[in-house]
């Protein structure tokens, strides 16, 4: 396809998009809008990659793919994040192949060009007296931390409203302590699907029968308001009012902010932020609801706090709980494959077989999401079928439509910047 | 590639095909004639998917993936089969992903969207008053049968003479009473060249040398007459027309169609149906040419029947016996890979270690199988060579070259239609 | 993409290269590039496919990929060497699947028409009398040897230069006796990079660092002068002057060539030719630089001859000693798979676990291969990412940059002839 032609077919999709509906199958099947949204969407926006806790000491790095792009991110001597591009400035090797590590300098394996934590080329062997060192440090890629969450950016300039944002979602998320949380469990889940199936995916609960284990610290009236509860329901309804009036007069004492705030589609930094009381002991995602971990991540009052959510586009959603947070992070590798990676945090002086046991703390969510890549895998097999035509989403899936607004208008202005 | 360049070097290529040599390179190994294929020949040809004894109960199912189609053949309540795109109208789930199975009524695993065994849209849960379940049943496929044979066609219109072959070739099928006949045994294997390349080979025996299996229960006079016949296989040709008489005869007495008809390339159905006789005992395809099955399809008169062939364009072949029948059905998955599947049938009430035994049954057919699975990936490896140019049929691939032209008289119509 | 566009985005491309500086991205990650390096490189010049100790008898063969192509050299009746097209001339199959072996006739294993080892068509089955068997002989391939090397070339008119390079290496290769030489050991490595990286990687000593098996035999100071020898280095630097002398009088004794012949970019075979002593015993790619078999080549004065290097564009370098030689040759599978094939060839009575012991003799280059082949897939990986810029040469690459050259050259030619 000529790039004239490629491009007007996919305005020509952008532009005929039916609100309402799912999107057609080219934006999930395709090489064409998988490259498309690596340049509009993952090398424009803040890309949640890591928690801080993950890199605790200098030197300490992680390296991540963000579809064909792999960046590093690494902790200098003064403690700060830099986030550099992993591709060396002499014949381009990937230079740290590893996941995560400890360096003193970023060395190339291939020619031992040595960079600085700060992407400075400290030293290239074997060159004459022409060589100008400053030209060749390594590209940087912009990096920042968002209460103790650390998010990178490919774009020169970034998203002018993700400081407004990480404003207005730091009172929620700092009292859990993120930046000196521990890793407890970190588990990659490699989906046959397009990244875009992934997040809807996460923005709605109309297949949560499917998760039989997570609704188990649900309450059962999720979707349903005084006016349309079925009868069978009541006691479950009364309950979960009791038990949201008494998590928010904790929030309330405790003076943090309560409210939810839903801006998915109005905005380049798509978000929802939310508190949840959870049901049965209210504490945690376990079969029983008590906390998962005795040492809770801060010297929080009770145990008894729900769950606080938050979803960023385009990459990632969060749990936070008294007793152990969970990060998820979402990576495309092709069209129809994309990369999971949840990690569960707890205090960092937390031990496994003394305050929490490892299997207890990760199994609902290494269930669901086991359960959810069975789900999109199917999704993705469907959509590719020439007989798939977009459906109508349930109201109770208003925020995958808000999703796909988001996504839509992100390639729009793309498109016609 | 540009649509209208694609089709324009398809069309030419389409349009300079040598009669009597075989096709160029593109044809089979290349991404645009896969994908014309599909358009071309499978979406519009009636494609055999199963026999009628493969769902024998209101509730069963199979379902086929038919290059990117996946499609579920379903037994309703009345007894009456339905073909249904596999996609949901929702958010286009697959909604069944096992290749068979049973069901009350057919339920995504996404949402629980929940359609009756005719497709129509049962229920779709979380709705609200304005959504009409009337317009979001599945996708119809035409569906039929033919003698206990099940075949779909995904084109709105199917191929109109269908009907006629349907009616010429059940006299010839019915006697051996395949709507009761059971499944013994089920094999699929993937070959690694183009479908084309599976059907080629099926319909030639010039490379039969390589199934010295298969060729025991042949007459090693095939391709000859009285006219050409040499002298070492006078013996065997006596034999062969003895046999043959003898064989004819029967058909007579029973009342039987005996003739074989051939149309491979002068309609949109193609096909071929033959009787021939057997050597050795003249029963079965075993290595003393006897019955593998004690207990015969049906009450035949003797189990010297020979066997009865079938080939049906675009993607099967059958062998008819007086003890079990065996069809071939050919899935193209890649250019370069297609999914060959074979399945052994029986009278409802033979037992496995009674009436037969199963690796008996199926030994010939599956060596052989896998001779022609080796052979087919020779030829597409062999194709793919820069170096190859198309090179002529002998006299006896007469048919090879008919189903060619078949093929190539299926593109060009629907390249002009 | 239509061919025009690729063809001029690729000319754009070839004609903005920088020199000084590694190429773009495209040149290794594009299908586009792939596809026209077989087309102007591999189909034009000539690809050393084995040593002519691999097929000693009448009959024997090997077969090699070269892209999509795959040909057949077989030594016939006379002892004469011939090269075909491995595809038969009939539907196309692929006549000789194996890697090696030996023949009397060639027989295509589909329907059995038979080749004699010059190509010829001596038999097809079934052909009725106006079949003509000369028009369908396997289609030619130049090959021909240099000094026991055996080399093939798909162009109907091979590079006219290459006559004078073997004439010009014969001298120093001769007395090796290639052509009696017997396979050791033959070792297969995919390294998950485009061609040009595996040839480039060999044609520096920037990286010998991650080879410390093989650094162990070669002296400390590659690379330095006089001029700019450390002071650390001086003993090696007068240790290396005392051995370079000797072998280099060696040589003269025996009335061969010893000086470097370096033409890398200068014309269409592209080839250096050096002698080069060892370190330590000096004699062999040994931890001691001891003989790994105690057999010599041939009847050398000495087995400290150090190692004759050669390197031949675009698909081959070798190592020459007193008492064994090493093939590499490199064949393209993919824009990012390369084969690289690895053959140690001794005396032709040299025998295992008496005159040698196969480990010891092949652990140097077993080992480095792998450095190398982790070492290429880093670079083929960062290339990837959309933020790699082409880098500069440091001067010790300047090998590098004239593979690169001659690459440009070749391709420039081929687009402008």
């Amino acid at each position: 396809m000529t790039v004239l032609a490629a491009t007007s077919g996919i305005s020509h999709l952008v532009a005929r998009r039916v609100a309402g509906r799912s999107l057609e199958a080219p934006f999930y099947t395709s090489r064409e809008f998988f490259d498309l949204d690596i340049d509009a969407i993952w090398a424009q926006h803040w890309i949640f990659v890591a928690a801080e806790g993950e890199l605790p000491e200098p030197g300490d790095y992680i390296t991540a793919a963000i579809g064909p792009y792999s960046i590093i991110v690494v902790r200098d001597d003064d403690g700060n994040l830099a986030a550099l591009h992993n591709v060396c400035r002499h014949r381009g090797a990937r230079i740290l192949p590893q996941e995560r590590g400890s360096v003193g300098n970023i060395v190339c394996g291939y020619h031992k060009w040595t960079y600085r934590t700060d992407g400075s080329l400290l030293h290239a062997p074997s060159q004459d007296s022409g060589f100008d060192p400053t030209c060749f440090g390594l590209k940087a890629v912009h990096v920042r931390g968002v209460a103790g969450l650390v998010f990178v950016c490919l774009a020169e300039e970034p998203p002018a409203d993700f400081t407004e944002v990480a404003a207005r979602i730091e009172p929620y998320l700092l009292p859990h302590r993120l930046h000196e949380a521990k890793v407890a469990a970190r588990v990659d889940l490699v989906e046959d699907c397009n990244w875009k199936l992934t997040m809807e995916n996460n923005r709605e609960c109309y297949h949560c029968d499917g998760h039989p284990e997570l609704v188990r610290s649900f309450f059962p009236t999720y979707g349903y308001t005084d006016d349309n509860l079925p009868t069978p329901l009541r006691p479950a309804y009364d309950r979960y009012r009791r038990v949201e009036a008494e998590v928010r007069e904790t929030y309330e004492a405790l003076g943090l902010p309560y409210e939810t705030i839903e801006e998915l589609d109005t905005r380049p930094t798509g978000f929802r932020i939310e508190r949840e009381p959870l049901d049965l002991a209210g504490e945690s995602f376990t079969p029983d609801g008590t906390a998962a971990c005795q040492r809770l991540l801060a010297d929080f009052p009770t145990a008894r706090l729900g769950h606080l959510s938050l979803h960023l586009q385009p990459n990632a959603w969060f749990h936070f709980l008294s007793d152990h947070a969970i990060t998820f992070s979402v990576f495309p590798i092709a069209a129809d494959k994309t990369l999971l990676r949840t990690t569960w945090l707890v205090h960092p002086d937390a031990e496994d077989g003394v305050d929490y046991d490892l299997n207890s703390l990760t199994k609902v969510w290494t269930a669901t999401n086991e359960q959810d890549a069975d789900l999109v895998a199917r999704a993705q097999q469907g959509v590719a079928s020439p007989a798939y035509v977009p459906g109508p989403y349930a109201p109770t899936e208003y925020q995958v439509e808000a999703f796909c607004n988001w996504y839509i208008t992100r390639l729009w202005e793309h498109l016609h910047q």
